[in-house]
């Protein structure tokens, strides 16, 4: 339908072997394999709370992005272990420094405050890793419908919000993007916020990472399947993205594996912080491998060491393993359900306050209910 | 938004204290009520099968519209009280019946077998007696993405559907009908068939009669709240409406009330039949009375008799009763949920096999997934 | 199975022609129809807050028991219609003081803080209006595995809590009573509590009230069917009963007309407030029926005068509006699952509080989880 | 609570490093690394049909369940991966295939026809790919409430069926295995059959295999936790376990790459069909790895070689892999939900068939309800 813009997704992946929907992620891979952390025209921003961190990623340059795999923009990133624990008082604080970039996107968006949002909250209710979407759109507080009837008075301040949760290609037999640019012409939205579950590189980020972006979804991202764009440029206006990991590609696993055993660390930051003595490695890749401490060994055999498997060669053993599903298999958590329940808490929270700052919900609703 | 043609099911209501979404039921209180069966343009028609009556009631005159409180148009009811009966084999003869009256409604409309039909289901997921609409979304076989994909051979015959379940007005603050029509537009419709919940005024009608009408969805009817027409007009292409009576209004139940004990009954034809000598009635509403038989009432007492209770008196003392609810009160059975499951399982059925007659839909799955 | 003491409720429902799950609707009904607030054996004691009033009604005699159709025993209501508004900071407050009434009828059994205490979520999961005891149940917080495992300085004042909704007897065909009398017997169980959707008398109070009961649940009360009792008798421990009237029984709204019409204001007191003068009264059935009014009526009409309309008489009426579903017809509002699940919460929130009095759930959870 | 006899499961697993519920898969394991198929007490009984093969394992001698790490009894496999086909033609000859084994198995256990028998959906609703066992049980016909209250000639060849879905501890707070026996003590059943959700070793087995056992349920089985065993010897009555498996342990992903990489083809069978000739190999492990091909590696580094790779040095690269989860990451397909609603229908189907053999069910329905 549109011409697909992922060729910088693919051509990462192709390149690191690496999946991932965070811009975080990707900008770890580079630095990790590549060396030090300076990549043109992508600029790293950290802040440090008591329970997250957040950090924020800003693509400038097309040669960023390609580098990247991502759409150049902004990627705010809240990461918060403490969002797996069942804890409602840091759930809330995370809830409040996630409004507050979106607060923060809304206005570099330029929408003023009467400015109509849609909400799409993506994916599939049936399949609990994809849910995410669906039960943030069921906890919002959508107020369009109540704002066209209510008095001027009580409207001040009480922003037009719309949300739908359309469901998935499979179920609909309709492209979500198709559906999101049919009612957004329908409802004149000023902007669309999609809520999706995303894939993330590492078991770690499982949710308890959320990645805020403004360049909206792009095709072959997230949890399900999507062929079709869903940004600034299909839509005409501008698409927020709210995303958390909640499974990682099978694939990555099985990479990952190899990786190790190949003696490259699939995380070397985490090594280099928890085992700052190589030697004391519980597992020495290179023992094992053994060949690699081999001095004499020619360079025949250097190009098919571990450490030099080619790509072609990972990508057969990854689909040896992961026949005959390859593509579709996803890792998850067995407790994904509480999880996705607490995290999907968190973002509505952070939408609501977000939207209707200073507004006594409540007040409007009894009045107008 | 679109002017509301929808006095005339007002005016019907409060003509004859009787809100109905069902064709063939204003058309009995007519009868009932204004004698002899001839209503100016409206056309009756009726078939009977082992387990099922089908009447088809068109209306072609204004002056018919206006009398039945219902728009001019095409009106199939399939009456079948086995449907309640948890018999797989009735249920499946229904919705072979169903699908003929699909299949005609379709020729009518002058769609080729190429042409794409959206199937909305209308109502809430989350209101059991409203939930009919999303349950036979979920459960049709959805074709328009696998058509797209498949090679021209393997298309012959299979018509492309598509299908959502938007969800209602106060969950996505959209009126259902702008989600529609927005969907409408950016796939290319060639028809709509919305599935819904609808309110009967006859007990013995919930989940034992589907209507099929091309007049579509009108504001105010249904179980849940609508304000926007959903039909040709406000479309642009053929609407199909597809209803099943999951609830009474609670006013309809106490105005049947206060019709027996004024000695009007609510369903005379039913009395008729069974109670054939009005002295043989077991509670007779005369005798209850007193008054009507005392010979000697004056013109000022005749005037305020049971049976002339006057339209604002009944409507009060209706309000008395349902305070503080009155308007959103349903009556409805307590096994609604099984009711549902089975009726959506007829429709689904039924549409199914009307959309794509002779085709091998695993077959064609079984390539394409 | 056992014998089942449920005539009381029969014989009341006879006698007055009002079904209700609620002893401060009993109560009521009797001091309407008989005069005088004073029932032999029956204390009530009400307190005020800002949104709720508190009802107590203690049932001490056998007498006093059959005249109210119910068990002997204690009988909390909170009657609060900001339960009916979506108000999160008085729905606190409700659970607060519900929080209060249960650990009253906690220490009135006599458990201690390290007793086991079963909550049952009776009712069926896939009916809107039944829903309320598995919803209440997902949103509680169960302990009793975690204490079991977690070491004894962290278990003090954390009370050992565990739940089921083990569903209605059309889905397991077993007694709800039964499966709950066989975990009590198998986690030893001190208690339970049990949750459920009940019928009211008026509709004023759906969803707005909150009994909570040490008398047990009753066959032939709350919205689906039950035959077995579930009560200390039955189970050997003490039962406590919280319920929420969810809908009301069809039967009960064509009573309500018939008494109307009939000249018997279902609501004396509610009428006798706003009404003070019996001549501005909108609808006067008097004037309607004309029969009350004629000085010579003699004693034969007036036996079947409306006011005199027989038991009998009323019940035929009522079989006649709600055929062919009688019994089984409730009537509830369109919104109920947005109640229900505000009350819920309400109730799942009373229940966490009584239980874990001054302990940090969350504490525990992260050391457990 | 009980001494639980897991030793068997976790020593195959510690030895081999495979995980797996299915007793075919450990039968796999062993032929493949310990060579010729000849197990000492294991009987091995195949079986094609055009879409299936039934594999019927038993274990008869304490030895072989030690070697197989599964309990002593009686194991059919149906392997069809047409299960995963969306083919109703073929999944009923299927549940067809299933009634049959199931009928074996109760015959085997002596019930007769009016035995009662209790149905457990193990697992939780609320995480998909351990969702089959409440889904089953929700399409189950239950008929032990309806034989109570029949008359003496329909009860004919009837069988009393009971249900139950308890939910999962971390709901309930109640071991499930609890619950089950406090029923089973209630309704005095007969056996009991239940139905959960497997981990198995092979991708390529998931929600194509459907496994029948006498052996009751193992802790620490399945997808979710247990910790308590549900057999005969803990509910004193026959215990027949139905389970398909819908993920794979992501250690055993892990350890499949290792294997690979190893030079240890997880799955030898499959590829010594496919690949006769080990030189065309695609990926030639000895060549990535280069070390095996050195002539002159002396015996130190041989101990270390890929193929020697100890177990503890395996177990902390998979732990490496998969922190901070590690045992709760499961793989599973994105399309679980369909896979799954199609398998719990099929096994649904061979239930109801095989317990209501001849009986119209529809006829005692229409009778009784």
């Amino acid at each position: 339908m549109y011409e697909v813009p992922d060729g910088y997704q693919q051509e990462f992946q192709d390149k690191y072997g690496v999946r991932t929907d965070l811009a975080i992620e990707a900008h770890e891979v580079i630095v990790e394999r590549e060396g030090p952390p300076e990549i043109p025209g992508v600029i790293i921003e950290n802040e440090h709370t008591e329970h997250a961190n957040i950090c924020r990623v800003t693509i400038e340059s097309e040669l960023g992005a390609k580098m990247m795999g991502k759409m150049p923009g902004h990627y705010s990133t809240i990461e918060a272990q403490a969002l797996r624990q069942h804890n409602r008082d840091i759930h809330q604080e995370i809830g409040g420094l996630l409004a507050n970039e979106i607060k923060w996107f809304i206005e570099q968006s330029g929408l003023g405050p009467e400015a109509v949002i849609l909400v799409v909250g993506l994916g599939n209710w049936n399949a609990t890793p994809d849910a995410l979407g669906p039960k943030v759109v069921g906890e919002l507080m959508v107020t369009r419908h109540l704002i066209q009837l209510s008095p001027p008075e009580l409207r001040k301040g009480l922003r037009p919000i719309a949300a739908i949760a359309p469901g998935v290609l499979g179920l609909t037999g309709i492209e979500t993007g198709e559906i999101i640019r049919g009612i957004v012409g329908e409802v004149k939205a000023d902007a669309v916020i999609c809520i999706d579950a995303l894939a993330s590189r590492s078991i770690n980020r499982l949710c308890s990472t959320i990645q805020i972006s403004d360049t909206g979804i792009n095709p072959g991202s997230g949890v399900g399947n999507k062929r079709m764009v869903i940004n600034q440029e299909t839509l005409g206006i501008p698409v927020l993205a709210i995303g958390v990991p909640t499974v990682v590609h099978a694939s990555t696993i099985v990479s990952d594996a190899l990786d190790i055993i190949g003696g490259e660390d699939p995380e070397r930051k985490l090594q280099a912080e928890e085992m700052p003595q190589k030697t004391s490695f519980a597992v020495d890749p290179q023992a094992i491998m053994g060949s690699a401490a081999q001095p004499n060994a020619d360079a025949t055999t250097a190009q098919t060491a571990p450490g030099a498997m080619s790509r072609e060669q990972k990508r057969q053993m990854i689909n040896q393993v992961l026949e005959p599903y390859m593509g579709s298999l996803i890792v998850t958590p067995k407790e994904i359900d509480e999880l996705i329940n607490d995290v999907a808490n968190v973002i509505a929270g952070g939408l609501n306050s977000a939207f209707h700052e200073g507004v006594d919900y409540d007040e409007i609703f009894k009045y107008l209910s």
